[in-house]
């Protein structure tokens, strides 16, 4: 019997995560039988390639997930809020990257190399985290299981297209009219992002955080399924394209040497380990951009506590960040027979 | 009687740091009777502009610091160890931006606002600590002082005028060859800048850590005199001309609430309070460039410790980073009449 192929659909497939899905699915030879392409009215009509073959972008309706078997959200939250259930009372399962359901408890969230085994709890709608999430949840998670996790202090250094087009465009656009000479214009995002540094992702909230540093410690207590797992973040979008960095301390609740931390990372999978000082190599966003893996260097023990580790977390954010956890989930969901 | 004049000299003065000491001195309208310019054989001849006279630079050699009562040294660490202590033999007052004498139990390492009082054990040279502790130290110090500080995690976003000349053009370079769609060519750094990020700043150590980072750790508990103040750093370059940024989380040995703190900021010297997250401001290193402050903002709770706090400092890393402070601590050298 050939193996089974199934019915896909990417909704928002004309964004930067919806494209780098449909990039994963054919990289991956993800077992496509069909392929449907939705997005706004606006962007219907048009053709997008894949394996080959020129695929028309529909527009996302009520009717669009008759016979679908897996959807990929990948349009915002207010399109998941109203699509999202609807696709799943269609009998498709959802793997949905708007944070709109991270935090229902009837919804897994999931990072496959921290917690697949929460797919099975699965009830046709999982949420994939945010970026900054699941890059620093898969490089805690080697350290987590050998020696427990206390507390997180984690910055990070976010690129622009974890906005989507409109973070990328303005960067692009900024530093073009600074090498010209012209006067940059405000665009997207409140303030200038090229050559500046912003302590802003996402809304602020009433307690001085943003929605997006308060997603790293709600997910990360979630996926790792440990209210005492704690996590301080500060969320800082910097001029660079298409990876985020972060800087990572953790305070492990039994001691863990650097070196043992090292090897248990080099060990870990979606992990590659870049820690080589002597020869100036570390990870870096650049070099990441593209790639699949997270990236894990300086790894330094911090002498300021008894269990104390920093170390420096890059992976892209389209890929890992987005649109590669999402495809792991659905391979995790064939894997486990749950598709 | 008229106010005494010094006559100052400034070593490494066709430098990025040694150009702003001359602004500042102007700026300030320190009282300055000659100025001498000093700097390699390469620069001698060339003329700078101060106040409004044209002064021909000269080469450092053994006969420089005759007659000269203030020498600022921005000429990096060789010329610093070469020519300091002849200058100071030589009956001047130094005050070295370099990082040769800053854990010389003999020397005062000083940041106005936070250890003016430790000048009065000069024995004739003071040194000026690293760009990336003097913000941060400005921005504890009303926190220490109120509340005591057990530890800082901290996670730099240092510009490339930090590095000087080379930096500033390497960034510029690699943009401008980025926007003419020319290949990005390496140059300074041992990887690209422009639209990347380097977590590397100095050298590396044995411990895993950068020079830049073990910089930070010392400097605060000799600034502080107080050993028993615990910090960890990641050091990291960002492509920003002219101002650092720095996630700063704080443990304090009591409890002091963001709101208390923010109060305190607010009235601390050298500080100014950026932190109104409603209406999207917040401190950025675009417009701290140019700027004498240390700007703080996001300053949050960080409930994952009893006596947590969260924020964000910025400030000119030439400016109060390097010859502001160079110049605030001749100018109180002068009041505590010590010049």
């Amino acid at each position: 019997m050939p193996p089974r192929k199934y019915t896909v659909a990417v909704a928002g497939a004309t964004g930067v995560v919806g494209g780098t899905v449909r990039a994963i699915l054919e990289e991956r030879d993800f077992p496509v039988g069909e392929l449907k392409l939705l997005a706004s009215a606006r962007s219907a009509g048009r053709t997008l390639s894949f394996k080959g073959a020129e695929v028309e972008v529909q527009e996302l309706g009520p009717g669009s997930f008759d016979g679908v078997d897996l959807v990929f959200f990948a349009a915002g939250g207010s399109v998941s809020t109203e699509y999202a259930p609807q696709a799943v009372a269609a009998g498709a399962t959802v793997i949905d990257k708007s944070s709109v359901f991270r935090q229902d408890p009837g919804v897994p969230l999931v990072v496959p190399e921290v917690n697949a085994a929460h797919l099975a709890a699965n009830t046709g709608l999982i949420a994939t985290p945010n970026c900054s999430t699941i890059q620093m949840v898969v490089a805690l998670k080697p350290i987590y299981d050998a020696a427990g996790i206390e507390r997180v202090v984690v910055s990070t250094y976010q690129a622009v297209s974890g906005s989507g087009q409109g973070g990328i465009a303005a960067l692009n656009a900024q530093a073009r009219q600074w090498a010209a000479g012209e006067p940059v214009e405000q665009q997207f995002y409140p303030h200038q992002i090229a050559f500046n540094v912003l302590p802003h992702i996402d809304t602020f909230l009433p307690t001085g955080s943003t929605k997006e540093e308060q997603k790293m410690v709600d997910e990360t207590v979630k996926i790792f399924g440990d209210p005492d797992l704690k996590v301080t973040a500060t969320c800082v979008r910097v001029p660079v394209f298409g990876a985020h960095s972060e800087a990572v301390n953790v305070q492990t609740r039994t001691k863990l040497s650097a070196a043992e931390a090292k090897e248990l990372l080099a060990a870990a999978p979606g992990v590659v380990v870049v820690d080589d000082p002597a020869g100036l190599q570390y990870p870096m966003p650049l070099p990441a951009e593209g790639e699949d893996p997270v990236y894990v260097g300086r790894i330094r023990e911090d002498v300021t506590i008894a269990n104390g580790l920093d170390m420096w977390v890059v992976s892209d954010n389209l890929r890992k960040g987005a649109a590669l956890n999402a495809v792991q989930i659905a391979e995790e969901l064939i894997a486990r027979a749950l598709l």
